[in-house]
Formats: structure tokens, sequence, C-alpha cells
């Protein structure tokens, strides 16, 4: 066909990996932007790590990242179940942002924060939902004037997910503050858990206790059924020992 | 870094192919949607070809379709010209959405018309700036809660291209006449044209002329300085030998 093999496979390198808040893929808002106290890094690798390669790039606001599901099993089905509908009603894997997907190809548009070229090239970027050790594949500006609609339907995700509020037991308060870093903590703390990072098919296991791993803490936590509504309860909040 | 090597490669594969309007690189606008009356198909290719995988993707109006710019080198340089900037200013490959990148990955945002599942899977889309034969690697649904942002900063680019005004000389309107097609393609050479589709170190020469394929023509044209502006004038439409 056109002259090209339908065989033909392509080899894709990274060109840079993400650093981040999040250790694990466990937990990761389910788009980008979503915690926007989240930071990541990417650092670009040789030979693509010249300052070169990103002149201009601070003129935009906003970057599309490709990257790959490198924890993401390299099996895929035509059908997967989303977390927006509950985890119970199968969808085509095209018409999903699924991690599970053939390719394996990810894409997030992220927020670019600044630029160090001091020694390479790092880029400090923001509310990223990118765990550490992600192998980047490209790098493009974003294009409001064609990229921005904000009128398009959007099937089964037509709105942001439900966003719950967190509260903290005394032994998670007093732990949070005996960081430098308590109130920038606590803030992701409450992005990431307030998404409810439960799988879909435990919403119907109240009090089940989860653990979540930011930066180097590890989180215990559990979803509460109360009056007003649903409340993510943070248990502990414990630091990692081998990190 | 992270268990990762920084020398591993990934291999992706081609979940189908470009049937378009364009059967050559030349003059392809440089965004999707700026020639919104070109057609073109997106055929998936075994095994992804089953209606399951992209079983709900119609309630979408809007898809990221990731694909390979397979006509393009494989060498890269970290500096590019973009046509924006009248190709004599160079900016990083990774701030602009040049075709000679590393990894030669594409990414366009197009409008999904509609789908076909009477024998295999056919994407209709519209507004594509893809050529025939291009390998897709991936298709997800475009999310506008998260993925539209008119208030993001875009450096060089900040706007839509300029459009100039086509002209047809009466030799193309006879040719045109002659044609079942006449209005689709009248309207597809008055979008594609209008862009300009010259590389940009050839502005100081006006009175050049050009061939350009679309469909099963060569188009022969020129962009002629008149006293209002610039006009693209279509001198002659050509049906291809070799189609």
């Amino acid at each position: 066909m056109h002259g090209i093999s339908i065989n033909e496979s392509f080899s894709v390198r990274p060109i840079g990996y993400i650093e981040s808040d999040y250790p694990d893929k466990f937990g990761i808002p389910r788009q980008p932007g979503l915690a926007t106290a989240a930071k990541a890094t990417l650092v670009l690798a040789p030979p693509f790590n010249t300052p070169l390669s990103v002149r201009g790039l601070e003129a935009f606001s906003h970057l599309w990242i490709s990257f790959i599901f490198h924890r993401s099993p390299e099996e895929w089905a035509p059908l997967v179940r989303p977390p927006r509908l509950g985890g119970n009603k199968k969808i085509g894997v095209f018409a999903s942002r699924s991690t599970h997907r053939p390719n394996r190809l990810g894409l997030s548009l992220i927020e670019l924060v600044s630029i160090n070229t001091d020694n390479g090239v790092r880029l400090l970027l923001k509310g990223a939902d990118l765990m550490t050790g992600t192998p980047v594949v490209d790098i493009k500006p974003y294009l409001p004037w064609t990229e921005a609609l904000p009128d398009a339907r959007s099937g089964f995700a037509p709105t942001s997910p439900p966003f719950y509020p967190v509260a903290f037991s005394s032994a998670a308060e007093i732990a949070l503050g005996q960081r430098p870093d308590a109130n920038e903590l606590r803030q992701l703390i409450t992005q990431v858990l307030g998404q409810d990072p439960r799988p879909a098919y435990h919403h119907g296991q109240p009090e089940r206790e989860y653990g979540m791993q930011l930066r180097d803490v590890n989180i215990r936590f559990q979803v509460q059924q109360r009056p007003e509504g649903n409340v993510v309860y943070v248990i502990n909040i414990q630091k990692m020992i081998n990190n």
C-alpha cells in the first residue's frame, strides 16, 4: 500500500526522561493539569540536550509531550473499561486515553514553567501526570489557534472528574509538620487524593485502606462515605525507606 | 536511570494508514483544519481493524492522530527554520512543529466525520493535513475540558497564517468544468493554495511557477504580486498520468 509494508515498524528512542513527584504509577491523576502542585522535570538526554534544540520554546506556555507508558503491559485488547464510566462499561481502546494501548504512546499537554540550560537541558513542568522514569519521545509547542477547541464534543468524558474534600488525621498532620515542604506537600496530597485514585471496581468498598507514593512518602488513606458526601481521609504519611 | 537504559529504544508499528487528497507532501497545509475541504480516510490495519477498538469513538468530534513523517529524513538537526518566520530565522526543533525531527513523530488534531465498519474499520476525516500512505501509530479522543486552552501563549505562531485570494486561468476553469468533483476540487485548491505553499526562501521570486498534486491532478500555479496584495494564480490543472 503506497510503497509501505503493512508490517513495517519504526524505532523510537527517548529524547529524555521525567523526574517527578510520582515514584509509582498508582494514583497519578488521569489527565495533566488536575494536580497543579505536581512538579516534574524533563531532563533531555544526549545528543538532544543542547540548548539549541529548545531555542524559542520559552515563548510557549504549554507543551505537548509524547512519551511511552513504559510500565504498561505490551499486550493490548480492543476494549477497555475507563474509570470515568465506573469501570463497568467497555469502550474501544482508541476511544479512550487508557495506558494499556497498542504502541503504549502517551500524550500530555503540560505547562512549561522554565528552562534550565546550565548543564544540559532541563524543562521545569507544572501539573504533569507523569511517573518518574517515563521516557519522553517528542516535545511540540501547543498552538491555541488550531488546538483550542472548547466546543468539541467529548463523549463519555465531557467535564473534569469530580473532586472530593481531603481531611488529615492528627498523625498525618504531625508527619507533615516535620517537613520543610509541608505546605507544598499538603497541597499536592490534597489535589491528588481529591481525584479519588481508587480503582473504579473498589468503589463499593468504603473504608478500605490504600497506599500511595508521592515524592519520598507513602500515604495511607481511605475514602469515607459521610452524610455530606465522600471525603478522602489521610490516615498517615510515612517516609519511604528505600528511596 | 530509574531502571531504564538511556539507550533503550521502543518499536512502534502502524495501526493503520491514511488515504487522502494529498498524493505528495509538497503543499500540504502546515496544520490540520486550514483546508477543511480536504478529505481523508484512516484505514485501520489488522489486527486493529475490529469495530470493538473504536467503540464509543463516534461520540467525540475531534481526534488526536499520532503518525510517522515517513517521507522525512531520519537525520535531525537541533535548529530548524520554520516557514512562519520567513525561513530566515532558526529555532529549536522542539520549539517547532517541523517534520524534520527526532523520531519523526507527527501529531494532528482532526475532525471525525463518521466511522464505517462495513468491512474492517475506516474513519472518515475532515481537514486532515496528512499525505496518502502516512502510517498512523495511535488515535486518542480530544478532551476539550483539559486540552482547549485558548489563552496559552504560542510564541512565534500566535495566529493562523495569512490567507491569499486564489484566481483561476481560463485553461484551469475549463479543466475544472470537465470534472464531476468540480466544485469540491475548486474549494480544495482555493483552501490549499491560499496558504501559499511556496518554500519561504522563494518568497523573493514572484512569478516563479510551481506544481502541486491534489487528488489525481497536478496544479501549476504562481504567486503574483498585485497592487492589492499577493494573489495565487492557477495557471493550469492537469490530470496526472501515473495515478
